[in-house]
């Protein structure tokens, strides 16, 4: 274990949560050392931020995902791509970023360092500005209501964590309205890639399955790929990314918000063979687990082709592919087109499938 | 102990935060119900918001204070205040905020309902809008990575609490500029009222002092006062709420920004009876101990009399004083007068006197 070689040098201590010199000295070397740039440089209370006369979108989004590193990606970076998706999918391109940490005392600094690091590479890679930000540390927690399971150990439930709040302020391509509640019967319903990645990267080390390869988060930063699509077709209706309860959840709140039914076929749905395996140990539904770097986009149907064609040419979205339709009736409800034939009612979970996803 | 009527009905569960009905509901009866307005209705990942060409000031705050409720407020009311107040001193209007909940499970859903309570309570009272948030929850804690003693459990560790983040977006009023780096020699330094009644009030139930009166949070948002008080004078040159760290950690980041002097004078120093018994007990320095309700001002000393006028107008401020005043040398340092004449530097702690204060 490196916690051997551990000194109280190299953790998170609370005293770093004080405001005073120990807070100075990780907010100078470990964050503003990546992060810095002049506005956020300034260290004021708030940042000041200069728009263009132009539609806002605000969206905000806490992080406490476990473990805080996964395949394919940390909390530092979904913290980052989560709420630059949600600026996506709401037709805003990525601009000003808060980032908000809560440090559990005893996280070592080389685990800080390395979160940032991905935090930094992250907002590089999507244009988006880190202008301000917090940095509080609790006590250390031991975890859970109940006693844990064998299994519940191999999260390592007994390590330091992290929480990150990142709220992203974007502009609104004009005349582009995604909103969830803009599908029309007739519409294609258009996924940009295989589904449940994330989650069952995350499922596969917290129920310890063990399976050790192709189970990869696809946590993504999706605004190139839709501000493209956006540039050449700006009246696509809705989009969404099904994170938190999948795509069941992100298209039961489409046809509930719409007032419309969906449609979706069973073959169509794209689902990569570990996926697809590891679901079945668990006996989880892939429409039902979290994904990172996945839209759902919702267009007319004339527009089906073009749209696939433009998603297709980014990297993000060369597996996209139509999953399904907008119909009239049932209106608020998804039903599934089962591979023989059937069809089933595609339900919100009521509760949690995997706690602490996101 | 309420716990004992608590049932499964009563409190926050991991299925809360799955993203689900169960998720929709806390959503929808405890949140919409309080906080709802069209904008936040929509519900959809981020909120559109259209802000005049103005300059706007973006900033963010996590609140994890322990306890949650305590004399004169609760983390609701706080998460408001302390993020109005970092816009406030930025010279901004508070116009939106996100409001993101992180709940540990095993939370009362009356306690939630409470804070919520406040939260709409505060927002409505300084006028900021509440226009996008996010729901978490995390496994029950038990805190500390040391054994608790008898006086830690005075604070109840063992209950479940929440931490909040809000970020607000603020229209910075035009001609204004209150940024730490802008004292100069020869301004005055006010502040609006006395020192160090949050952090006391907290500490009196922290520490389990048991002292019954007067320990009262001044938790308050301060815009509808400095609002006021740039419409008249607008070359104010700094503010700053004096919160984690205390005056003195406020006055060292104005010293050393700013490069300049700050001498204060210990006989100008207000501080509460009650604060003052409850420091000398802990050995602690009124000038170190946080503040939720308060100011410094800086301002030049041909504005000092009209400042204090204007403050002493508005009830949070009808105890506002000047404390001290910018001088040339020593550059980048505080200095106290001490009431027999000497001189003392004011450092900024190197860690936490109290941490979870905020």
């Amino acid at each position: 274990m490196k916690n051997d070689h551990t000194s109280n040098n190299d953790i998170i201590l609370m005293g770093h949560g004080g405001g005073g010199l120990l807070t100075n000295k990780i907010i100078d070397e470990i964050i503003l050392n990546e992060l810095g740039n002049p506005i956020l440089a300034k260290l004021d209370d708030g940042a000041c931020i200069t728009v263009p006369q132009q539609e806002l979108v605000m969206t905000t989004d806490s992080y406490v995902i476990n473990p805080i590193f996964f395949p394919g990606g940390d909390i530092g970076g979904l913290a980052v791509c989560g709420t630059v998706n949600d600026l996506a999918m709401q037709g805003a391109e990525p601009k000003y970023m808060s980032l908000a940490l809560i440090i559990e005392e005893g996280l070592p600094l080389s685990d800080l360092r390395r979160i940032i690091r991905s935090i930094k590479n992250t907002s590089v890679e999507t244009g988006v500005l880190i202008v301000t930000g917090d940095t509080k540390v609790i006590e250390k927690c031991k975890r859970g209501l109940h006693e844990h399971t064998e299994k519940d150990r191999s999260a390592s439930p007994e390590n330091s964590g992290i929480f990150i709040n990142t709220t992203g302020i974007g502009l609104k391509l004009p005349g582009v309205n995604t909103a969830v509640s803009n599908a029309r019967p007739g519409d294609s319903v258009i996924i940009t890639g295989s589904m449940g990645d994330h989650g069952m990267a995350i499922m596969n080390i917290r129920e310890g399955l063990n399976l050790e390869s192709g189970l990869i988060s696809d946590v993504a930063p999706l605004w190139s790929m839709i501000n493209s699509l956006l540039n050449d077709i700006p009246g696509i209706h809705c989009l969404r990314d099904p994170t938190r309860g999948g795509v069941a959840a992100a298209l039961c709140d489409v046809a509930k918000t719409s007032s419309c039914g969906i449609m979706i076929n069973e073959s169509s749905l794209p689902v990569k063979n570990t996926v697809r395996g590891a679901c079945d140990i668990l006996g989880l539904d892939p429409l039902n687990v979290a994904n990172e770097g996945k839209a759902i986009i919702i267009c007319r149907n004339q527009d089906e082709e073009k749209t696939l064609q433009i998603i297709k040419k980014h990297n993000l979205g060369r597996d996209a592919c139509v999953i399904g339709k907008v119909t009239d009736e049932p209106a608020g409800t998804v039903l599934l087109k089962t591979r023989i034939g059937g069809e089933r009612i595609i339900d919100v979970p009521t509760g949690e499938t995997l706690p602490r996803i996101c």
